[in-house]
């Protein structure tokens, strides 16, 4: 039912509704890109005021064409979009591309995309940044598009234009944009697909922030990776709870994220976290090295061409954010009068919907990630709602998080955005930083001065705005000096992240020490890296080593040393023969554990048996013991199985440089698979090995997880000290440790113990 | 015993010995760096031969002085050093900066090491790239050192340029470097200690590949934190295995890298991965807003005076690479003839030792953190041993491992580099490029068509050779095309990170589609993104859903659904009483569960009873858990505790765009603890659901960890297709969820069903 979109990218004629020659209009860069293809196809400009641009005269409406136009551009205020759209589509129009936006409800905008396909024509936009196809000669958008072999599908213009600065720097550019505004008609699955079926567009590139019919987006991803031209993704939402509360575990586990990268995985796409990544990449990708991709074609799906049931596409309930995407979408009044130099408004389609901080899950969710908690309080500022919500992921993605604004903060930064009342955090400009460049310093300076952010982000636009419009320049550099004025009363750093190079603006800045930085992640690194600083406290001393050594790291030797450090084990003996074990038992009493000495791996030999309720139990075990290990020695132990109990990993290596380094774990058989330790260096003091102890990802299994009650973690942190201090007075044990070590609610008792000793040294040469 | 630093960073007069009016020798570039502090000392210039620079005549040694030297910088042939000391003792010298590399043993250093400091002097190098000082116009090195707040102590020399060049890009500078060479006097705790005694030296960074005294090191790391100077620390092996084979489970979880991570931690040092996050940290913590930092005055630590015990220290079994590290240092013939616009060769201390890949630990190590395992074989090439072995590192936090090459791949590459007949990966050409700059392309070619790299990246100084040597400006060229010319014949990958910027050789690199990299970071994620690509697949097709909806989520409803599509549950009954408990217990057997229905969190509440062994036991837990909870449905369930068992959660959760998302992971109490989950999208086929299930960390927990059998997979895979298929008919469910599966070396049971039924969808309008 609808055509094609090669009409979109290469017509044999174009019209521009809304031409102007006024350099500071909308209308006046689509017509000046318009013309500028004018060797390959017919162009018509229109305006129904007249005037005229390069010699061409403006016709007064797409009715005074002698032959109609297959791409109409409108750039003319709201009301007027229906009835050019009406006009076009009467005079063969096949297709449209709205740049303006506002000044229709969602609705509407939805039945203007019914009549155009009804005509069997398409839509782009409304409310989009345009259209390029440097390969086709067409370029109606406002902004730098270097030539290159990228194809480009936004939800966000800004972002685009810094997509295209960073490949710019790299030599490379964008064989096709598409800005898809409010997207209702061409979506972005429509959008790759006319990439993917494009030769010269070698990688696409792609920044989603609303999937609609992800099935179908996945589909589209995997037949563009099938035919050799990966998709480099970006999104948001990285640092966003589940966007809905979940009511299981799975629902807490089963993240936004996740199942985006799950579908990026298995459709061969490549997500990742930020222009500079995402260029980074291209550029690797459109060497002529690369290897080939491990492309093997998509096999048909066996009901591929059925569509999907409508439940998870445009049912309205399931799909609630479409009306919310709308509604913040403040209007700007005349259709693109704002400065282009200022950046491009149009482009600001559908905001990432960022849930707000009461939105987690209500089971207990997964802890973050990163590495180190950290309180730093981060405010992002940006002009592109984009940009912001990406600044927000990077910043999570190392450990940063963007926390929500109190109430007067927000209300105190609205108040220098005009016709706002509210903000979140990333702060949204929506185009305020463009109409006022002061804004950025207001704003930045209503937020380092709020009692909620120890950090200001600004990202994206500023320092540029005098590129494109040099009539800025002195405004830009005031406005630098305002923010460096907000950072230095405040006390607070302020940051700046750029698309800009080396401009006035940003000399300024770093003249002030502002911390400037080219890519998102380089901002996130550093204030992650400096968030994470802990008080210093000086290396622990190394004890005198004791004056006697051990002779060797067997368990019966390490549980005297240890014991005599004062950490608690079982009543054990250690017996030859079957019949010194059963005499042995009377005294330990059962039940009670046997263990083979002298291997490495006693679990895995058969040299462990636990729970031995009698003394027949006992003597099975024996023989059975003796015939799997051929093992001389053995202990008979009391069994402590004290319920709560949680197995711990306590150890000590010797470094060569640092010496003696203590290990904390959560141990079992698992310990390895888990990975979830600590180190520090030996002997430990109580608030280090507490520290460490609670460092663990696990730590919540020791202060009571789950309706157990909390071990005593006094006994845990008494045992890992003494072991540390055992291991610093005895270097010539390079490793020691206890595995497991049982804390539980009533203390903690040491199960095994093992050590290496050191070959003695013999006539070293100093 | 030893004078303090003052006189090597600012003496009242410098004599460089060695001195040449010839640009392209290391005396030139130290003789006119002297000069250009004559406003603030005097400076002598010595050549026995004769001659002069900018009018000062060169004097034929250092008895010629008519007052001696404070500070005496050294760059003659290696013959020649130890008489010029003795010369500069008896003229009173206080320091020396040894440039001359090689020609002496690491014993003999040592003793001209303890001359100098017999006479109460000190000794910065040998084999070290000198010293600058730009708050006091002493500049005795080579290359550009910009002037600024960052204080540098380095083990590598290229790092040093390339950290200048950065600071230099985003404003800033150094305030002092150091060039630590081969430590046989001056350390790095040493010149740590002179930059924070330092007040222009506002941060503090270092590169140092060989910690020596590490408590040392640790004790002035926290000083620095203490006097308010951020230290930030680069070093190498994060991506080597634990030095020395380990014989404990405590040997193989304690790194070197996690114990360096631990003392910076604790020192209130920053640990970094790459220049780039270096400079980018640097220029944060320089900004004025940076929050002051956490620094509590480091207490005098009980016995801190004390040295500690030397068997960290001094002890050479403790410390064998002394030697290791002495001897691969290739002598160059005679000192600093070599270009210097081809880099500083002296500086090339010691080498990081890069463990081979057979030093594995022996016990089980944890599997990398890298999400994402590839086989992508990357191979690393630069000029500096210190960026190669950083480059390495930047790709294992990056996921991606270096791999070891063939004995036949190092012959190979061994035979385009001078004297060598062997190499590792990172390959160091250790001066093998700047003495001839074909040798990049050459050993790129042949790693290129080797059989051991998929990828090659160049790291470090290509590039910017004809920066400060413009007549090499059309070689440079020349072996750019060369290498596009090797990469395009080998139809492999090749990659460039440059601490050059815009130069013509870049120009060539890029015009041929090579991918130039500011920072080795970039390099290693684009690299790494390529390396995770799978083959696609298309998103499984929605399934009709089912013609009746479920009425609730309950346990008993869920069993029911989901035992329909073939998922195996324990005999069970549902009762409302005790007596009917009684009953039902008759028929399913003792040992039994009791569960409470109808509670969110059971275990929690009290709501389940395991391992019932009779009725007596059975009313107890009826009595208990009805008074506990209040619950007025119960289930009766036969106990399902078969051995070797695993507990997996499965799920699925209905995702607005994407539809059901299937989950898989390690379940039990602790799940969320673990997050050890793996989604994709459902309906899942048998190969997907394997794939998620072998894709988690704990796997091996599956397949026979440590002598327990494998698990029935295909029974874990089954379930995991029905219950992702039950979802998918069911979309009145948006979350569905077994938690605990068992799965076991016999089967697969469910011991929990859980949904969340979506309200019915009243008037929606669409």
């Amino acid at each position: 039912m609808t055509a094609s979109l090669d009409a979109l990218f290469d017509p044999g004629s174009v019209a521009v509704v809304g031409a102007s020659d006024n350099p500071e209009k909308w209308g006046y860069w689509l017509a000046s890109g318009a013309l500028a293809g004018r060797a390959r196809r017919t162009v018509h400009l229109v305006n129904r005021r007249g005037g005229a641009l390069d010699g061409v005269p403006f016709l007064p409406g797409l009715a005074a064409l002698p032959e109609g136009a297959d791409h109409v551009v409108i750039a003319v205020p709201p009301q007027h979009v229906r009835p050019v759209v009406t006009e076009g589509l009467t005079a063969g129009a096949r297709c449209f591309t709205v740049i303006t936006s506002g000044g229709t409800s969602a609705a509407e905008e939805r039945e203007l995309a019914e009549l155009v396909r009804a005509h069997g024509a398409r839509l782009l936009g409304p409310n989009c940044m345009g259209i390029v196809d440097t390969t086709s000669e067409l370029r109606l958008s406002w902004g730098e598009f270097p030539a290159g072999d990228v194809g480009l599908v936004s939800q966000s213009g800004n972002l685009a234009l810094e997509i295209g600065r960073l490949l710019a720097r790299a030599g490379q550019g964008f064989s096709r944009f598409v800005s898809l505004g409010n997207q209702r008609d061409i979506d972005a699955a429509d959008a790759l697909e006319a990439l993917i079926a494009h030769v010269p567009t070698r990688v696409i590139a792609a920044y989603v922030e609303d999937f609609r019919d992800g099935r179908r987006l996945a589909r589209v991803l995997a037949s563009a990776s099938a035919a050799g031209k990966p998709v480099l993704l970006l999104t948001v939402g990285a640092s966003a709870a589940a966007g809905r509360a979940a009511a299981s575990h799975t629902g807490a586990l089963v993240s936004a994220r996740a199942t985006v990268e799950a579908v990026c995985r298995d459709a061969g796409a490549l997500l990742l976290n930020t222009a500079g990544e995402l260029v980074d990449t291209a550029v690797l990708l459109l060497s002529d090295g690369v290897p080939p991709q491990p492309c093997t074609p998509v096999p048909a799906a066996a009901g591929a061409a059925q569509p999907d049931t409508p439940r998870t596409t445009g049912d309205p309930v399931a799909n609630p954010p479409e009306a919310a995407r709308a509604a913040p979408e403040p209007v700007l009044g005349q259709p693109r009068t704002a400065h282009p130099a200022a950046g491009p408004v149009a482009a600001r389609g559908g905001k990432a919907a960022r849930p707000a901080a009461g939105d987690a899950p209500t089971t207990g969710a997964p802890r973050a990630a990163a590495p180190h908690r950290t309180p730093l309080r981060v405010a992002i500022v940006g002009d592109s709602g984009g940009q912001g919500a990406l600044a927000a992921d990077a910043f999570a993605v190392s450990g940063v998080e963007i926390s929500p604004l109190s109430g007067a903060t927000a209300a105190e930064v609205a108040r220098h955005l005009p016709g706002r009342s509210e903000c979140g955090n990333p702060v949204d400009l929506a185009g305020a930083g463009e109409a006022d460049l002061g804004s950025y310093a207001r704003i930045a300076r209503a937020l380092l001065s709020s009692e909620d952010a120890d950090a200001v982000v600004l990202t994206g636009y500023f320092g540029d705005y005098a590129t494109a419009n040099p009539a800025q320049a002195d405004l830009e550099c005031t406005v630098a000096r305002q923010l460096i004025g907000a950072a230095h009363d405040s006390g607070r750093t302020l940051v700046v992240h750029t698309m800009a190079l080396d401009t006035p603006a940003l000399a300024v800045l770093r003249e002030g020490r502002i911390p400037v930085y080219e890519r998102i992640e380089q901002a996130a690194t550093a204030l992650a890296a400096v968030a994470r600083r802990q008080s210093p406290a000086p290396p622990p001393t190394l004890p005198t080593p004791a004056r006697y050594t051990v002779p060797d790291g067997g368990y019966e030797t390490m549980r005297e040393l240890l014991a005599s450090y004062g950490l608690t084990f079982p009543a054990a003996e250690f017996v030859r023969s079957a019949d010194a074990a059963v005499e042995a038992a009377d005294r330990t009493g059962y039940p009670l554990a046997l263990k083979a000495m002298g291997l490495a791996h006693k679990t895995e030999a058969g040299g462990v048996a636990l729970h031995i309720a009698d003394e027949g139990a006992l003597r099975a075990a024996f023989a059975r013991m003796s015939a799997a290990t051929g093992a001389e020695h053995y202990a008979v132990e009391a069994m402590a199985a004290p319920p709560y109990a949680v197995e711990l990993i306590v150890g000590v290596r010797q470094d060569p440089a640092f010496g003696p380094v203590a290990m904390a774990g959560i141990g079992g058989v698992t310990a390895e698979l888990l990975a979830d330790t600590a180190v520090a260096l030996a002997p430990l003091t109580p608030e280090r090995a507490r520290a460490l102890l609670l460092s663990l990802r696990h730590a919540p299994l020791l202060t009571g997880w789950r309706g157990a009650p909390p071990v005593l973690l006094d006994a845990a942190v008494a045992a890992l000290c003494a072991l540390s201090r055992a291991a610093a007075e005895h270097p010539e044990l390079s490793e020691l440790e206890v595995n497991p070590l049982l804390v539980h609610p009533g203390g903690a008792v040491a199960l095994d113990a093992h050590g290496v000793r050191t070959a003695p040294k013999i006539g070293c040469v100093g």
